[in-house]
Protein backbone atom coordinates (compact mmCIF):
# COMPACT_ATOMS: atom_id res chain seq x y z
CA UNK A 1 0.00 0.00 0.00
CA UNK A 2 1.54 3.34 -1.02
CA UNK A 3 1.97 6.04 1.84
CA UNK A 4 0.46 9.03 0.38
CA UNK A 5 0.45 12.74 1.72
CA UNK A 6 -2.72 12.33 3.81
CA UNK A 7 -1.31 9.16 5.40
CA UNK A 8 1.61 10.47 7.04
CA UNK A 9 1.38 12.12 10.33
CA UNK A 10 3.39 15.23 11.89
CA UNK A 11 6.18 13.47 14.92
CA UNK A 12 6.60 10.13 13.46
CA UNK A 13 10.04 8.61 13.73
CA UNK A 14 11.57 6.14 11.77
CA UNK A 15 14.79 4.54 11.68
CA UNK A 16 17.12 3.04 9.34
CA UNK A 17 20.34 0.86 8.92
CA UNK A 18 23.12 0.24 9.32
CA UNK A 19 25.10 1.02 6.20
CA UNK A 20 28.73 -0.12 6.02
CA UNK A 21 30.85 2.49 4.89
CA UNK A 22 34.06 0.80 3.40
CA UNK A 23 37.70 2.78 2.34
CA UNK A 24 36.69 1.74 -1.44
CA UNK A 25 33.64 3.73 -1.96
CA UNK A 26 34.71 6.48 0.08
CA UNK A 27 37.49 7.00 -2.75
CA UNK A 28 35.79 5.86 -5.61
CA UNK A 29 32.93 7.97 -4.58
CA UNK A 30 35.56 10.92 -4.12
CA UNK A 31 37.87 10.45 -7.37
CA UNK A 32 34.40 10.78 -9.59
CA UNK A 33 33.09 13.81 -7.79
CA UNK A 34 35.11 15.39 -5.00
CA UNK A 35 38.37 14.66 -5.78
CA UNK A 36 40.17 16.69 -2.78
CA UNK A 37 43.27 15.85 -1.24
CA UNK A 38 41.40 14.82 2.32
CA UNK A 39 39.09 12.77 0.58
CA UNK A 40 41.19 10.92 -1.84
CA UNK A 41 44.82 10.86 -0.70
CA UNK A 42 44.78 8.62 2.77
CA UNK A 43 48.93 8.88 3.07
CA UNK A 44 48.20 12.76 2.82
CA UNK A 45 45.34 12.20 4.78
CA UNK A 46 46.92 10.31 7.49
CA UNK A 47 50.06 12.87 7.84
CA UNK A 48 48.52 16.51 7.18
CA UNK A 49 44.31 16.41 7.83
CA UNK A 50 43.43 18.05 10.49
CA UNK A 51 41.01 15.15 10.51
CA UNK A 52 43.76 12.30 11.07
CA UNK A 53 43.19 10.06 8.26
CA UNK A 54 40.84 10.21 4.79
CA UNK A 55 37.29 10.98 5.55
CA UNK A 56 34.44 10.82 3.10
CA UNK A 57 32.73 13.39 0.82
CA UNK A 58 29.82 15.49 2.59
CA UNK A 59 28.20 14.50 -0.73
CA UNK A 60 28.81 10.77 -0.01
CA UNK A 61 27.51 11.04 3.52
CA UNK A 62 24.39 12.59 1.61
CA UNK A 63 23.58 9.53 -1.10
CA UNK A 64 24.48 6.91 1.51
CA UNK A 65 21.94 8.81 3.73
CA UNK A 66 19.43 9.02 1.20
CA UNK A 67 20.03 4.64 0.26
CA UNK A 68 18.71 4.68 4.01
CA UNK A 69 15.49 6.99 3.38
CA UNK A 70 15.37 4.54 0.31
CA UNK A 71 15.37 1.61 2.23
CA UNK A 72 13.42 2.89 5.12
CA UNK A 73 10.45 5.67 4.72
CA UNK A 74 10.41 6.75 1.52
CA UNK A 75 10.21 2.66 0.23
CA UNK A 76 6.86 2.63 -0.21
CA UNK A 77 6.05 6.48 -0.26
CA UNK A 78 3.85 8.10 -3.08
CA UNK A 79 6.67 10.55 -3.87
CA UNK A 80 7.67 11.60 -6.95
CA UNK A 81 10.66 13.65 -5.74
CA UNK A 82 11.61 16.45 -3.28
CA UNK A 83 11.85 20.46 -4.33
CA UNK A 84 15.21 21.05 -2.12
CA UNK A 85 17.03 20.65 1.47
CA UNK A 86 17.15 23.02 4.37
CA UNK A 87 19.88 23.15 7.00
CA UNK A 88 22.13 20.68 5.39
CA UNK A 89 24.97 20.02 8.44
CA UNK A 90 28.27 17.54 8.25
CA UNK A 91 29.18 18.22 11.77
CA UNK A 92 31.45 15.02 12.08
CA UNK A 93 33.29 13.35 9.35
CA UNK A 94 32.08 9.69 8.29
CA UNK A 95 35.56 7.33 8.01
CA UNK A 96 36.25 4.11 6.47
CA UNK A 97 34.84 1.15 8.66
CA UNK A 98 31.89 3.24 9.93
CA UNK A 99 28.24 1.98 10.03
CA UNK A 100 25.65 4.47 9.60
CA UNK A 101 21.87 4.81 10.63
CA UNK A 102 19.43 6.99 10.33
CA UNK A 103 16.05 8.75 12.11
CA UNK A 104 13.68 10.80 10.03
CA UNK A 105 10.90 12.76 11.81
CA UNK A 106 8.00 14.11 10.18
CA UNK A 107 8.57 18.34 11.02
CA UNK A 108 5.18 19.46 9.18
CA UNK A 109 2.92 18.80 6.04
CA UNK A 110 1.73 21.93 3.57
CA UNK A 111 -1.30 20.83 1.47
CA UNK A 112 0.93 22.55 -1.52
CA UNK A 113 -1.39 22.00 -4.28
CA UNK A 114 -4.06 19.62 -5.49
CA UNK A 115 -2.51 17.08 -6.21
CA UNK A 116 -0.01 16.67 -3.88
CA UNK A 117 1.65 18.29 -0.71
CA UNK A 118 4.48 18.85 0.71
CA UNK A 119 6.27 16.43 4.24
CA UNK A 120 8.89 18.68 5.67
CA UNK A 121 11.30 15.99 7.56
CA UNK A 122 14.27 16.30 9.44
CA UNK A 123 16.76 13.42 8.70
CA UNK A 124 19.80 12.32 11.08
CA UNK A 125 22.57 10.14 10.22
CA UNK A 126 24.32 8.75 12.99
CA UNK A 127 27.49 6.47 12.93
CA UNK A 128 28.47 3.35 15.13
CA UNK A 129 28.86 5.83 18.17
CA UNK A 130 25.81 7.52 17.82
CA UNK A 131 27.86 10.84 16.48
CA UNK A 132 25.73 13.09 14.29
CA UNK A 133 27.53 12.78 10.80
CA UNK A 134 25.05 14.52 9.27
CA UNK A 135 22.01 16.18 9.27
CA UNK A 136 18.82 17.92 7.06
CA UNK A 137 15.47 19.20 6.82
CA UNK A 138 14.10 17.28 3.20
CA UNK A 139 11.02 19.07 1.83
CA UNK A 140 9.60 16.27 0.04
CA UNK A 141 6.75 15.81 -2.54
CA UNK A 142 4.04 13.45 -1.88
CA UNK A 143 1.00 12.21 -4.00
CA UNK A 144 -2.64 12.86 -2.69
CA UNK A 145 -5.37 10.17 -3.00
CA UNK A 146 -7.68 10.85 -5.44
CA UNK A 147 -10.65 9.48 -4.18
CA UNK A 148 -13.36 8.88 -6.59
CA UNK B 1 49.57 29.17 -4.88
CA UNK B 2 47.02 28.27 -2.64
CA UNK B 3 44.09 30.42 -2.16
CA UNK B 4 43.62 31.48 1.71
CA UNK B 5 40.43 32.83 3.45
CA UNK B 6 42.44 36.29 2.94
CA UNK B 7 42.57 35.87 -0.69
CA UNK B 8 38.72 35.23 -1.20
CA UNK B 9 36.85 38.55 -1.88
CA UNK B 10 33.31 39.18 -1.51
CA UNK B 11 31.26 39.54 -5.24
CA UNK B 12 33.59 37.22 -6.67
CA UNK B 13 31.80 35.50 -9.84
CA UNK B 14 33.35 32.52 -11.14
CA UNK B 15 32.08 29.89 -13.48
CA UNK B 16 32.86 26.48 -14.86
CA UNK B 17 31.81 23.68 -17.25
CA UNK B 18 30.52 21.49 -18.78
CA UNK B 19 29.68 18.28 -17.68
CA UNK B 20 27.72 15.46 -19.89
CA UNK B 21 25.14 13.88 -18.32
CA UNK B 22 24.85 10.59 -19.49
CA UNK B 23 22.25 8.17 -19.22
CA UNK B 24 24.34 5.67 -17.71
CA UNK B 25 25.71 7.18 -14.82
CA UNK B 26 21.64 8.96 -14.22
CA UNK B 27 20.70 5.03 -13.74
CA UNK B 28 24.00 3.92 -11.91
CA UNK B 29 24.17 6.29 -9.60
CA UNK B 30 20.68 6.21 -9.01
CA UNK B 31 20.53 2.27 -8.28
CA UNK B 32 22.94 2.61 -6.00
CA UNK B 33 21.78 5.50 -3.69
CA UNK B 34 18.82 6.57 -5.03
CA UNK B 35 16.81 3.71 -6.24
CA UNK B 36 13.55 5.28 -6.88
CA UNK B 37 11.76 4.47 -10.02
CA UNK B 38 10.92 8.03 -11.63
CA UNK B 39 15.14 7.70 -11.52
CA UNK B 40 15.98 4.01 -12.39
CA UNK B 41 13.18 3.06 -14.73
CA UNK B 42 13.36 4.52 -18.15
CA UNK B 43 10.12 3.35 -19.43
CA UNK B 44 7.74 3.49 -16.68
CA UNK B 45 9.45 6.96 -16.08
CA UNK B 46 8.50 7.75 -19.45
CA UNK B 47 5.01 6.38 -19.03
CA UNK B 48 3.68 7.35 -15.69
CA UNK B 49 6.40 9.47 -14.10
CA UNK B 50 4.95 14.15 -14.35
CA UNK B 51 8.83 14.27 -15.44
CA UNK B 52 8.04 12.31 -18.75
CA UNK B 53 11.13 10.57 -18.12
CA UNK B 54 13.70 9.09 -15.89
CA UNK B 55 15.55 11.91 -14.06
CA UNK B 56 18.48 12.11 -12.00
CA UNK B 57 18.81 11.47 -8.47
CA UNK B 58 19.01 15.29 -6.88
CA UNK B 59 22.25 13.64 -4.92
CA UNK B 60 23.68 13.04 -8.61
CA UNK B 61 22.67 16.69 -9.46
CA UNK B 62 24.59 17.78 -6.47
CA UNK B 63 27.34 15.52 -6.79
CA UNK B 64 28.24 16.76 -10.37
CA UNK B 65 27.76 20.17 -9.11
CA UNK B 66 30.76 19.33 -6.67
CA UNK B 67 32.67 18.03 -9.03
CA UNK B 68 32.72 21.00 -11.01
CA UNK B 69 33.37 23.32 -8.13
CA UNK B 70 36.68 21.32 -7.36
CA UNK B 71 37.74 21.79 -11.09
CA UNK B 72 36.82 25.59 -10.72
CA UNK B 73 36.94 27.60 -7.65
CA UNK B 74 38.30 24.58 -5.30
CA UNK B 75 40.81 23.99 -7.56
CA UNK B 76 43.14 25.77 -5.28
CA UNK B 77 41.71 26.42 -2.61
CA UNK B 78 43.24 26.14 0.90
CA UNK B 79 39.74 24.16 2.15
CA UNK B 80 39.39 22.04 4.57
CA UNK B 81 35.68 21.00 3.62
CA UNK B 82 32.56 22.67 4.31
CA UNK B 83 30.29 23.16 7.75
CA UNK B 84 26.91 22.18 5.74
CA UNK B 85 24.57 24.11 3.25
CA UNK B 86 21.68 26.47 3.04
CA UNK B 87 18.98 26.56 1.13
CA UNK B 88 19.45 23.66 -1.69
CA UNK B 89 17.11 23.34 -4.61
CA UNK B 90 15.99 21.14 -7.28
CA UNK B 91 14.14 23.52 -9.51
CA UNK B 92 14.25 21.62 -12.42
CA UNK B 93 15.13 18.04 -13.33
CA UNK B 94 18.44 16.61 -15.09
CA UNK B 95 17.71 14.40 -17.91
CA UNK B 96 20.16 11.99 -19.34
CA UNK B 97 21.84 14.19 -22.35
CA UNK B 98 22.09 17.10 -20.41
CA UNK B 99 24.97 19.52 -20.33
CA UNK B 100 25.58 21.36 -17.01
CA UNK B 101 27.65 24.39 -16.03
CA UNK B 102 28.17 26.63 -12.57
CA UNK B 103 28.22 29.72 -11.20
CA UNK B 104 29.40 30.47 -7.91
CA UNK B 105 29.59 33.61 -6.28
CA UNK B 106 31.54 34.73 -2.59
CA UNK B 107 28.15 35.99 -0.40
CA UNK B 108 30.16 36.84 2.82
CA UNK B 109 33.42 35.82 4.96
CA UNK B 110 32.97 35.25 8.74
CA UNK B 111 36.73 35.04 10.87
CA UNK B 112 35.13 31.85 12.65
CA UNK B 113 38.98 30.93 14.08
CA UNK B 114 42.55 32.12 14.75
CA UNK B 115 43.23 29.21 11.84
CA UNK B 116 40.24 29.47 9.48
CA UNK B 117 37.52 31.11 8.04
CA UNK B 118 34.00 30.84 6.58
CA UNK B 119 33.67 31.26 3.21
CA UNK B 120 29.39 31.41 2.15
CA UNK B 121 28.73 31.45 -1.33
CA UNK B 122 26.29 30.47 -3.83
CA UNK B 123 26.77 27.98 -6.40
CA UNK B 124 24.28 27.80 -9.32
CA UNK B 125 24.13 24.84 -11.89
CA UNK B 126 22.26 25.37 -15.28
CA UNK B 127 21.36 23.13 -18.15
CA UNK B 128 22.41 23.61 -21.46
CA UNK B 129 19.17 26.00 -22.02
CA UNK B 130 20.35 27.61 -19.31
CA UNK B 131 17.77 26.65 -16.28
CA UNK B 132 18.68 26.79 -12.73
CA UNK B 133 18.75 22.91 -12.13
CA UNK B 134 20.47 23.28 -8.64
CA UNK B 135 21.38 26.01 -6.77
CA UNK B 136 22.65 26.27 -2.61
CA UNK B 137 24.31 28.32 -0.35
CA UNK B 138 27.34 26.30 0.52
CA UNK B 139 29.68 27.13 3.87
CA UNK B 140 33.15 26.08 3.68
CA UNK B 141 35.99 25.99 6.14
CA UNK B 142 39.23 28.18 4.62
CA UNK B 143 42.56 28.46 6.32
CA UNK B 144 44.23 31.34 7.17
CA UNK B 145 47.51 32.25 6.12
CA UNK B 146 50.30 32.12 8.85
CA UNK B 147 52.34 34.65 8.46
CA UNK B 148 55.55 33.95 9.97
Amino acid sequence: MPVYYEDVEVGTVETNGDYEVTREEVLSFAERYDPQWFHTEPDRASEESPYGGVIASGWHTAAMTMRLLVGGTLADAATIGAKGVDELRWPVPVRPGDSLHIENEVLEKVPERPERGLIRARTRTFNQDDERVFSMIGNVMYLRRSDE
